[in-house]
């Protein structure tokens, strides 16, 4: 058992070296996270008894597994919230990303990201570096699908999403997007994840196809130990018996992390669909089990994608997806975000600088 | 590949026979189901050309399995309905059972039984004969419980699911409850299900824990072939490594079984769970997902529940379960069916009879 | 945690007595199972201390599950041995059984018989009720198949292992066959268990498709209870993600078992193969993990078996099956029983009687 | 379907020029993968048609997914052998590979690597970089730890297997080790699989877990396509529901592979089972169901172990291995390879040099 110590930030050193030394005695293995969080090996009420005196201990608590700085703990149960451009993932508002598996050409990923920002939805992703499972398959276009993604963006405000493979494109990554996602298969690639955590750039850390929630949170504790608070969970489907769909959506993983995380958690339907008439169905079970927003691929021309058209939803269903999604959100005791569309209105009525955003979007619509 | 032939139920004997003649020499394994549905082996286009000149052909289709009686296209995509009571489980409307994992005394259950029905909830459930892992583990009150069954409907007017276990004791079982639960451990029990399909009363079928979609398919098979249509599929969570929760609540083939089957499909949340917490999320995402209803393990004082109470629904939050289902039934285009008082209401309204339940009701709250 | 108690048989009541007063008094929920084993809950430093002075008690251990009976703990680390006709499954030696999956006619399985025991084989398996996913599979020729084995046996010498199914016909097979076995999909059909926990006859219980270990030791346990302690234990395969063969052989499980029961344990490498060219790799696998034994399916004509001819190894290889088994053994440090043959031979060399066994070879050899 | 074309190594230019225009008409996505070996998409039999007059081809065969060089088919069902210092892993000998499961200092891993060379082990296994699910777990000792490696492998004749997990460090640790292991979590890292298909070193490609069969073969098709064919794959225990030890050990897949690809393929048995009394069990299941070798944890001390010392094999019982695992290879019609020592005594009979070995044994024997 891992007991995990919580410090009033306003604390001072003196106060804080008098916890450590206390906490040191008390427990084993002490160890600073930071100047909030502190974690000890040992028991908990010898621990509580050891710092009862001392007022700047906010909280001292018990958790199963030693993810420290991930547990709902160490934020004594308060939510964070992750910023994707304007959006916030977390708990004032559902998020949407959507968009195509790959990134296959300007005109493909523009005509989407259209799609995608008109029905309201607040982020873009499309993969650059695509993790294929054959050498032989379509790898993604790299570096020109990276300055597609960038073009997206200045074109449609939305924010960018796309995945990380390498790291070694860490920086031209982080140029272009603004989230990082670590795939299913990466997971447990703890010299990405060291890396990401060393980084001040929100990332998205899917779950591996068969990995424990316990184990998921351990590969959040490496970004967090680094430093790198920006971090969002994504349960996408586990490897079971089951082969009537892709993978099993763990609707129940999400409700557990829920309970054990601070981190948002976010559900990718598609992957774990692997066919279009299950996405929304998923889609919508996240959202009543309380997710924090969905990855959706979706693409204007499934039949033609060169990446998992099978489990796209046609660009033209997304309107179907978000009316359906506010209301099951509403079951979570949740709303949906803004649009990108319905923050500008706000800011103009309020006479905010609004940006180049819809010339941006009027040329596309010219083309 | 299995070949589905639907015939128009209006067709004389003449055309029937015509047409089990043609599709038998154009397929092989030729099967009458009934007069309204043949199936056979073999290529569906030679068939469909065989029967192309028949108009009492209404339908030749491709199923993956041989699950004829159970599939979407033996009803042309029609959904069946089953009574449960005055209640239909089916796309009138969502149904709610809710109800203790044993029945441990007639105090118990009608404490608990007027709880179900004063949130609205649609049917009782609770177990007589209880299937347990271990010998010395308490295996319920056998034919006294069938007995506080009985006298809790007669008492609350609502319907009852109870589980049987034995085919000796179909008889006693069927002469107490509305309808026969299989359990999960008992799917593929086919000595029982074929004394199932012998009978006529409703019968609600749990998916095995690691039963496919389409072994479950064809363990409905077993029930519909003896000619018992009025079947319900439940999906109870699947085994898998994760060990967070007790199973995993498989939403996917919700969602795949509302596409493969007629048959309606609910699901059970409280044992995918195992803990009270993640009850109300799981029965969300099933009703997102599409479920036709749930099925919850509720009690009016979890703690000294002789079995499950780890995972029991306080009957106290059953009114919360009830009003954030109808939120998440609405993401799926559902709505919920009106409470058995609702029911009463009007008819009360309409000047039909409405029985002793009052009276009854009355008598329950003076004790 | 359960306590296990185990006295000695030569104990008189009065002994007896007043350990059971003194274990009820240290620990609660005191069983009697037998007069040899005592169970109760609680903490089994306290219950041994209470026991101390008590000669007759030979043993104060803990087991993590209340499979009492069928705990090593319960038989102080002796095994146990179950006749099947003459050979005795268990430590002296390995044991294969071999034979159909299901008895087609009676010409087909006295020639896979004859040929099972002529390559040394120990007993002959055939299923005469089998358990299909589909009703419309075939389903065994009942009645008629467990008359064809009883004659089987009677021609060759060979003891009889086959399905049990239902509780009605538990008498039937039993007069039929020397070993009544449970399937896969009925390890937790308890209602079948308690039944042959009545029966004096040996029981093959088959491990379910995803069932623990612990799951597995507990159904024995319903068996074991109700006094039949003629139980064999047999892994086939679990349900995992792997699809390149039927299902996955635990022969972790089987190494597990051998330290947590005194029970034999045997495998089925057919059903967990699939196909013909893994039954040997397996079979040998299992050997070499410990086992005591292994059923296979074997048919002299697999391409027309009714049932399961994928898996079946031709008769042709038990020879070569038999052979290697024997080197694998001896790396678990067993030998394999001798033959049918090689003990009437003894027999005979010790001037003792052999039945009628030659002529009925003879007669067979001459069809 | 992917079509493998196999061509005789002699054939000129022109000759593979004519076979690549035929192939490429007959099939689509031509791909030459070397001068030996084609690969395409389409039918067999019309591209057999296309290239029947072609001398130079040697065989045009099928498989079920495009792990082409990886396949069976495409050396003509020979098997590979890969080395290993002196020792070749492949079909001539069984390997058994043992050592700690990190290397924790120089003293702790002489003492383990003498006593893995006595009882007759072909290989030193120890990990310098350590993955580890969580962040505050013990890392390895990194760059110190190859260089006892690299000393331990120059006083014990040991060839010297270690993990490799970041790209950045792949020329130190082929400068310190034989064989670049590829840990399970790594196993989809195709960024790391590229770079070590650049190498030329040996690599042992350990299973995913959760990986089938086919996406192992594909994981392994990266190393090959980059020129590296000096690949030994390795099955180390499957994620499933059991959990009576650590990973559920796949001697299916073991089977399944010896029968897909010609490389080779060891076992690891230490982190299938958990727990030490296990360890032996596996590893004779391994070998009897057909592997090229085995990698074992083993300790001097296991109780001080820093990593994953429940399942490590104390030194003192790896004779008993050694010895045992001789009898399982014999069911599987293999035989060990001789050991360092009795290489060096049949080089000395011959009058071969022997290097210093002796020399360095009898200094760490002295320590």
């Amino acid at each position: 058992m891992t007991v995990v110590i919580v410090i009033d930030e306003r604390a001072d050193q003196d106060q804080l070296d008098r916890v450590i030394d206390l906490a040191a005695s008390a427990g084993s293995d002490l160890r600073v996270h930071n100047r909030a969080v502190l974690s000890a090996s040992g028991d908990r009420d010898a621990v509580a008894a050891a710092l009862a005196a001392e007022p700047a201990v906010l909280s001292v608590t018990r958790i199963p597994a030693p993810h420290v700085l991930a547990s709902s703990e160490a934020k004594l149960g308060a939510l964070s919230t992750v910023a994707l451009g304007e959006c916030h993932i977390g708990p004032a508002g559902f998020t949407v990303i959507a968009g195509p598996c790959s990134v296959e050409s300007g005109e493909q990923l523009l005509e989407i990201a259209a799609a995608v920002r008109d029905a309201g939805c607040h982020a873009l992703r499309g993969g650059a570096f695509k993790p294929r499972s054959s050498p032989y398959a379509f790898q993604g276009l790299g570096r020109e699908g990276l300055e597609l993604l960038a073009e997206a963006r200045a074109m449609t405000g939305l924010p960018v999403v796309t995945e990380i493979l390498d790291v070694r494109d860490i920086e031209d990554v982080a140029d272009s997007a603004d989230m990082l996602q670590v795939g299913a298969r990466n997971m447990q690639n703890f010299t990405l994840l060291r890396e990401l955590g060393r980084l001040r750039r929100p990332v998205l850390l899917k779950r591996g196809l068969s990995a424990t929630v316990e184990e998921t949170l351990l590969a959040a504790e490496y970004v967090l130990e680094g430093g790198n608070e920006q971090l969002v969970l994504c349960e996408r489907g586990i490897r079971t018996f089951e082969n009537s769909y892709r993978f099993t959506l763990d609707v129940g993983a999400v409700a557990v992390l829920k309970e054990r995380t601070h981190l948002p958690v976010i559900v990718d339907p598609s992957h774990a669909a692997g066919t279009t008439s299950l996405v929304i169905p998923l889609a919508l079970a996240a959202a009543a089990a309380g997710a924090d927003g969905v990855i959706v691929e979706s693409h204007h021309d499934p039949a033609t994608a060169m990446c998992d058209g099978k489990q796209a939803l046609p660009v033209t269903r997304l309107p179907e997806l978000m009316s359906r999604l506010s209301l099951a959100t509403g079951a979570a005791g949740r709303t949906m975000h803004p649009s990108v569309a319905g923050r500008r209105k706000v800011r103009m009525l309020r006479g905010e600088p609004v940006g180049a955003f819809p010339v941006a979007a009027a040329r596309f619509v010219e083309n």
